[in-house]
């Protein structure tokens, strides 16, 4: 299991991690296979969105707060919308490495979501070689 | 990894992949294991939810179009609520496989889900071999 | 493929299984590697959440009501809303394991989402070996 560590800067952002990954990548030299991401924290997220333009983070968070917003949270922390917004999110992906690169989709990147920040951070990354038989 | 390919017909609908996942098992003599499934788009996801009743796949859309109503998307393509549900319904999926059928619940099937169509759209499929020892 | 059955006592209620599976692992001898989680009902859900203060899985299910409240669901077992809550937090999970023990971050836990109970539950639990060579 490796680390990414991530220092966030507002309360509430998306970070890409694609160039995070593949330097890690690089580190280890794994080239092909699966990598499986897993945020340990519970107001935090990970999500697969479009790269291309910063509104599409923006207009996330700016919706995801409405879905999120008080409407008589008891925990005394008051982060109970960070904590909502890091379940329909989930803190878990895999992604596929080819060639030392992620392969995903042309518009795909992979998201940390920051809801409750700025805090330090870290993504756990665990890299399984490709298990399958594919015939045919 | 080998690709499933749908032409979807409206806006947003939901479409049962399970038929799809069985025919591409039995080309490729997939018989046990795991498909990781992973849709390379991002206004589309896929879900896992009852094939019995048709209105519960429209339910679904139809309260998600109220999870993701416009309160101020700036995304100039104008599909900042397909982006969100994708999101929030996630683009990957893990479905095991027995005899070469998908190995469910009951009331479980795979669907697409689109959300910006109708268009072309792909669904990138891996397959792999159990990779566990299971004693006892 | 195992199981873990639950009774679950209410129609929504989250209920911790990290005993559970520890124990399950003890009974198998599983010791280290990946345990996937499957729910396969279409009306529960898996989430990893705060494992700290009870308020949190109080307000998590506050809100998804709110999120999932009936604006013209047409579904005739009347419980759409229990249908839409699976899909937005998911019915699988990856869970590692190290010496027995699930490998979490502090807070977290993972937690079986009741939606529609009470009801008798299952998750499925398959284990993997680590199948990854983790060079470096």
């Amino acid at each position: 299991m490796h680390d990414v560590t991530l220092t966030t800067r507002r309360r509430e952002e998306f970070i890409r991690l694609d160039d995070h990954l593949e330097s890690l990548a690089a580190a280890y030299g794994w080239r092909d296979g699966l990598l499986l991401l897993h945020v340990p924290h519970t107001t935090a997220a990970l999500t697969i969105n479009e790269n291309g333009d910063p509104d599409v983070p923006r207009d996330l968070l700016m919706r995801l707060a409405v879905l999120a917003q008080d409407s008589g949270y008891r925990h005394a922390e008051g982060n109970s919308d960070a904590h909502l917004k890091s379940s329909l999110l989930g803190c878990q992906l895999w992604v596929p490495l080819k060639d030392g690169r992620l392969r995903l989709g042309t518009w795909q990147s992979v998201w940390f979501c920051e809801f409750d920040g700025p805090r330090q951070r870290q993504i756990w990354v665990r890299h399984m070689e490709d298990f399958g038989v594919q015939r045919g």
